[in-house]
């Protein structure tokens, strides 16, 4: 019955190797060009965008027809012969011979997202479909890259992957944010928001591991740089110093940038990115204290003061000028976590590092050396409340082989946002969750 | 001060490049073989282990009585000369020369596991520590191999990438083991149990995705085929049929199979791991049908009948005569999910596939090929009491370009369970979580 049957079916993105061949390419129609005589329909199949050409002259009527009819997002496999095509996107175009619909969308009921504007609230409503487009595509792949360069970093740098609980008794930074699960009878745990101190048992077992899945944050903040879940990776070493944190931080984030740079380019280049800024992300990074910090912040005008955190406006001064990620250490005691080791020339900081990225986008990694000595980490419980009961599994490590040891955790999301030069982290994922968006 | 600290420090599995040349290790005491006159320190340091040797006459009186009081798990910087030994396991042995104590474990508080045999419940309660044995080491060097290949044969073979949501508004398979999770100012979420329906999604826009996260069970099983927490692999295809699915899976079967043999073979032996079984684990898989399952069970004797599910038995009789993986398919829909296309020549029965591993593993993969038609989801969705508004947005894509589509799951713990030949799923992940486990 379909007289092209016996062709080879191919993915756009194998065109190249088929040129002068007839294939199969099976996909949605992404638009549709047309006067009466020629037809181009558009097709899309998830690898790429080809032009299809349909000739009325030179296919059954019917056939010829039913490409005029096609609506947006109509299911088709088309047949036809690859021919290079200079002027097309992606160099290659197809002769169309043949078609098969799948499904026509009904025009009573079309594809909703048009080619015209729409409110981003109907574009997040209807994800599930946004995803088709080429933007949306271009900023998945790039995800995908740098997940998949993360990866390779830790496993080709001698890491050991451990991946962490999900459900966790125990909070690291405190409750406030924290999202409760009824667990069974009356049980409750929590939804992680770091893997940190499991991290820290797996590297006393095998020297270099790291975690990478969803954690959680229950924070009431509609910014452009939060979700309630995102994903992140987080490396910790024994034997190690906050310098040797620095410098992990460092190679990964060059590693990273450079994998999307290599293979991502066209990608980059649909989001209009400019790939010159990317092309300067080189070991290495400024390195300045928090204490210098505060004093470029104060030098152009901040009113911050010693002791307070960082804010956005903050981070953006301090990046302003840099066109590398900015890292900052040594911050005070009082705005970190309980682990955070002293630093021994200057106790009244401890050896935290933050990693700025530049053009505004703030945090994107946040870790540094942790407090080895038992008797000073349960002092440290102490001093922020928390009961030392509950961290006596955490606190074995310091009792048996204890060793300085760091790590730190580096947010997906938040450094897609960066790579792909988008304004909110909310496009960095397939299904975003926010405070006010589950669904779909 | 120490007198070897301008040696190179270097890993334990680097131990071969630097035969003859004095280093420096860190790591832990693993165990300690002692005389008078000599001392055989096992040190560990997460890459591998090696045996020291220390021999009173060539060493300072203070460093071979320090090296002959070390305790278990004391963290120790060892430096010597690295030599060939045929006899020592790994092949290398270190003239100790020096040796730095980190942290000496008091004999007062000794390492909680000793070389005696601990009840399991011991063990996981310090399981934060237990990771520190060689068995345990082996386990989670193979686990990271499975997850690593899996990727690969994904990212290699035409994949996108598309992390799936944890929070979930809908259900996927029934809502009786859902966790429930409190989400902002009276809204309920639940932990999702499967990525498939935002797969589906993502398929429709990228062609091949699949997604790799934590899923959740609020199963009361207490099995050692059940933990509430556990990783999942999923891919999806769009334009595929059930055919395609079998073929995928045996496919990503094979390839892990094959990457866990070629590269964690040592590990293998640590577990006393048949290895000749997993050699056989080669395409094709053998291919039954339902039906041709029920007749095999009740030839052996079982009393199950046509239109049950498969207990735990039914499945280690069906794959105790097999030295691969048995493909299950064709099962009666009322055994299965809402979303299985009903075989065309039998509509009794719907086009899912299970995969059953050797040895009494049972399942380690389910899917099939999804319901593409608009008309029949719905229906089906009623059929099952599930209310379509709730799933508007999963109908969509059978709107807007629907087409034949498919794709699996595989759990990554019943994997390495079987892989590494356990008996419990509870040693195949860092920290499991399971009914009466959340700690530590």
């Amino acid at each position: 019955m379909n007289p092209s049957a016996g062709v080879p079916r191919i993915t756009i993105a194998e065109a190249e190797r088929y040129t002068g061949q007839s294939v199969r390419i099976a996909g949605w129609l992404y638009n549709l060009r047309k006067s009466g005589k020629i037809a181009f329909p558009l097709l899309r199949d998830g690898t790429g965008i080809i032009q299809c050409v349909a000739v009325k002259s030179a296919l059954p009527e019917e056939t010829f027809n039913a490409i005029r009819n096609l609506t947006q997002e109509s299911s088709i496999i088309v047949s036809g012969k690859i021919r290079a095509e200079q002027r097309a996107p992606g160099g290659f175009e197809m002769d169309l011979e043949d078609i098969e619909v799948v499904q026509r969308v009904p025009e009573e009921h079309p594809y909703p997202i048009t080619p015209k504007e729409h409110g981003i609230e109907f574009l997040m409503d209807h994800r599930h479909l946004w995803l088709r487009s080429r933007r949306q595509h271009a900023i998945l792949k790039v995800r995908h890259e740098v997940i998949k360069a993360i990866r390779n970093f830790f496993d080709s740098n001698g890491f050991t992957l451990v991946d962490t609980p999900i459900f966790t008794p125990a909070a690291c930074e405190g409750t406030t944010t924290l999202f409760e699960v009824d667990y069974f009878e009356d049980e409750k745990v929590y939804l992680t928001q770091s893997g940190q101190l499991y991290n820290e048992a797996a590297a006393m077992a095998l020297g270099k591991v790291y975690c990478f899945g969803p954690t959680f944050r229950a924070e009431k903040s509609k910014t452009r740089r939060h979700l309630t879940e995102f994903w992140m990776v987080e490396p910790e070493m024994a034997y190690a110093t906050l310098e040797d944190v620095k410098n992990l931080a460092e190679a990964l984030v060059v590693f990273v940038v450079g994998r999307v740079l290599e293979n991502r380019r066209q990608e980059l280049e649909v989001l209009e990115r400019d790939i010159a800024k990317l092309e300067r992300i080189q070991a290495p990074f400024p390195r300045i204290s928090y204490g210098q910090a505060i004093d470029i912040l104060k030098s152009k005008g901040s009113e911050i003061e010693w002791g307070a955190d960082f804010g956005n406006t903050d981070e953006t001064i301090l990046t302003e000028d840099q066109q590398r990620p900015l890292m900052v250490d040594r911050f005070p005691a009082g705005i970190k976590a309980f682990y955070f080791e002293p630093d021994s020339e200057h106790p009244e900081v401890v050896l935290g590092v933050d990693v700025l990225a530049p053009e505004g986008y703030g945090e994107i990694i946040g870790g540094g050396q942790r407090i080895h000595n038992l008797d000073l980490l349960v002092e440290r419980l102490k001093a922020h409340n928390l009961p030392p009961e509950a961290f006596d599994w955490y606190l074995d490590l310091r009792r048996y082989g204890t060793v300085p040891h760091g790590g730190f955790g580096m947010g997906v999301e938040r450094c897609v946002a960066w790579i792909c030069g988008l304004e909110h982290v909310r496009e960095t994922i397939g299904f975003p969750r926010m405070l006010y968006r589950t669904r779909p």
